[in-house]
């Protein structure tokens, strides 16, 4: 084992730093399916993306073919603000658990956004700015995103508009000062500003707002303003090429110290850092070069690979967007109120439902209160106090050191540490004073929801 | 000049770290001047600090001949968590102002803690567990320092309770949160638990505490109860012993890429960031090795060394404490209510105190607002939201380029960025607002609290 003489930290140097986005789907057997026109059910036409984001997202959105995509030098010189993020062995957690694993993270969370965010927002910026628009619109959960939106637009002079959640909006009030000290301006949702924030308000007073919600006001008010493009922080194609970023670091550090994980975990929401994470060591086992055990971890309050299902959905509870291919729970799924922050999305990303549903990667659903456990333990080992959608890789990867440990086997495990949770804390208040719930829904709720899929031609 | 090919980070390896600190004193000819007895103005014994502070502690914070003094291998294990950290350069923020200075910033703010104070906590930590004692006590500020602390007990399993002063136990709810993350707990001061908090709400009430009032709380506690002692996270000699860790490692880099800072700018609060930060530099000039310009930072609402006077005075409100030489305001000054987080402190750390009064470093007084204006464009270019105490260096660093921009000079100039300012949210919702004010003492009140220096012979 070359596990010896690995530093707490690896850090590559800025001359090891990937030059190229590298893009999953050119290695894909069976590609993930196309985004279909929500009214005639055809698949949608380069022109028509480009009524809703950025011409060359769409482009980059459309490419299932070309392996590596090169990262625009202006794009590089920003990720070289705050990457390469580290590649930490975890040493203390290892010794704290007397597991045999050697556990290592990628840790996303060095810069001001907290999170992986940051590596697809200042892209979607870059493209944005470069078409000439004005500025950009966009939701936001537990305001990881929204917050790497506006930094990425400051820095390259954009308008931001933002949606938030309005539980997280509620809960996380400080992330609207960190949007602000960007200049971003940001509404709850759903908010009385848009058509289908006023339908939803109506039809469900009181309601706590989801992402799909907020997504179609952010999508409404692009469409109808001049100079506007919608750009999202997960899900898409395009994103998840974005955020190979993550994966091709980590996978560079690893060879550059013989490191071999055996297994890589990561928290999945919408699939944007789960996504990033695996793709190259993926794309190894796609073209039969290495076999890896990948890991999706969701909260147990909003499974949909775990609990979802394998079909055509609408993106956002309005109704605007494509209509995409993917594990879901159905678009008006809304998670309990009591589930903290992000993973809150009820789908999943077309790339990994499709590798997931091919057997390629296996999926776990783990509950708020142990994910809290798990994040408490690590913050006091490894001096990092963790966001709660990381936490849910952390307990997936404690688990799995501890099976180690009754087994004996000295497995390599890498996840994916995503951000930190210093707007968090409310969340770690509740679990402090035990006010924690763990609701997960029934499987006759999840029917009630699953009923409202489109009529399509579901193969 | 040597500032081409500078990657945007300096990482140094885990092997280049340093093993030992440096200890300032050792080449100081006009030594800072002793502690003393509050009651018998008697240079204090180690005995008599021993009932206060741990051993080990205590043999540092009278060291004032030997050099280095060797970091323990458990203490170095500890920082290779969160060090070495990044000494980067500036390229966003030259551009954006045009100047032809060459701008670097030693930034500790990627740690749990938020800021350096980790460097000195994780150390005082150590000698409590290995004198045996069951824990500590100490006061906290910002939070900062508190956080650091029960990050550093949790890891070496000691008990730690925090007096965090009023005004940011509730500015910063948060704080407290991380803080139970970690297992301490966590009182208001001045509070009803101990006799001089009460005294102090007795004769102020509805005061907002002070450093100088929690720092009598905690030491109170401390010397009350058997197996604890009470630990500082700055203006102590031991404290800035840490802290060098901070400059040694910055000099390694610019030692490494040839970089000569002109001029090295800190905040000053207690002292223990620029401290940590001038020491091998400072060491350089008193050595007459090297010229460096030195300018210490501190807010205009709080100013020890500008408008403080040179002499002993109580390290603390209550007057427990041992006395100390300082550029003072007097032990009872108490910032206004509208001040924000740390930098709150009457005094100032003896040694820098004896380097000032001696010529060899520089201060500067700056207002609030002008304080935040200076974050702000930092983190819109940058990207690090900037701690407000941090962000008092990023002012002068940014006039002082500013200058640059006008005479033509190619100044190399050297802050430290001591922390994050994810939990001074209120404050920068106060200047988004126009709600932040810029009061400054005025001469009569500041003579007011001198009049209570203690009545020994003021050399």
């Amino acid at each position: 084992m070359a596990h010896e003489n690995i530093p707490y930290k690896i850090y590559l140097n800025e001359s090891e730093m990937p030059e190229a986005w590298y893009n999953l789907r050119a290695d894909m057997k069976n590609k993930p399916a196309p985004l279909l026109n929500p009214a005639t059910h055809e698949k949608m036409k380069a022109e028509e993306l480009e009524q809703v984001f950025c011409r060359e997202l769409v482009e980059q959105e459309l490419n299932d073919t070309d392996a590596f995509i090169e990262i625009p030098k202006e794009i590089r010189d920003f990720y070289k603000m705050y990457r390469p993020s580290p590649l930490v062995r975890a040493y203390c957690l290892e010794k704290k658990l007397q597991t045999p694993a050697k556990i290592y993270y990628k840790f996303e969370g060095n810069n001001t956004s907290g999170s992986h965010k940051l590596n697809s927002a200042i892209a979607q910026a870059y493209y944005a700015k470069k078409q000439g628009l004005k500025g950009v619109t966009t939701e936001t959960g537990a305001g990881q995103w929204g917050t790497a939106l506006s930094m990425a637009c400051s820095y390259f002079e954009l308008d931001c508009k933002v949606f938030m959640v309005k539980c997280s909006y509620e809960q996380k009030p400080f992330r609207r000062e960190v949007m602000r000290t960007y200049g971003a301006s940001v509404t709850p949702s759903p908010s009385m500003e848009t058509n289908v924030g006023r339908r939803i308000n109506e039809l469900h007073p009181g309601t706590t707002g989801s992402l799909g919600c907020a997504i179609s006001e952010a999508v409404e008010v692009a469409v109808g303003t001049p100079g506007y493009r919608y750009v999202l922080g997960s899900v898409l194609n395009q994103v998840l090429l974005h955020q190979s970023v993550i994966g091709l670091e980590a996978k560079a550090a690893c060879d550059k110290y013989g490191i071999k994980p055996d297994m890589i975990i990561g928290c999945a929401g919408g699939g944007s850092n789960l996504g990033g994470l695996i793709a190259p060591f993926m794309g190894e086992k796609l073209r039969g070069e290495r076999d890896y055990e990948f890991i999706a971890v969701e909260p147990a309050s909003c499974p949909s690979l775990t609990r979802g299902v394998y079909a055509y959905d609408f993106c956002d509870t309005g109704m605007v967007c494509p209509l995409a291919k993917m594990y879901t729970l159905g678009s008006d799924f809304i998670p309990s109120a009591n589930h903290a922050g992000g993973l809150r999305y009820h789908g999943m990303s077309s790339i990994l439902s499709q590798l997931y549903d091919d057997g390629f990667m296996k999926a776990r659903s783990v509950a708020q209160t142990d994910v809290f456990e798990a994040a408490e333990q690590f913050a006091r080992v490894e001096g990092i106090l963790p966001a709660p959608e990381s936490s849910h890789a952390i307990r997936v990867a404690i688990d799995e050191a501890l099976k180690c440990k009754q087994t004996g086997e000295e497995k390599t495990i890498l996840f994916g540490l995503t951000g930190t949770g210093y707007f968090d804390l409310v969340a770690y208040e509740k679990f402090h004073n035990g006010e924690m719930s763990d609701y997960i829904p029934t499987d006759e709720e999840l029917a009630k929801f699953r009923a409202n899929l489109p009529k399509i031609d579901q193969k």
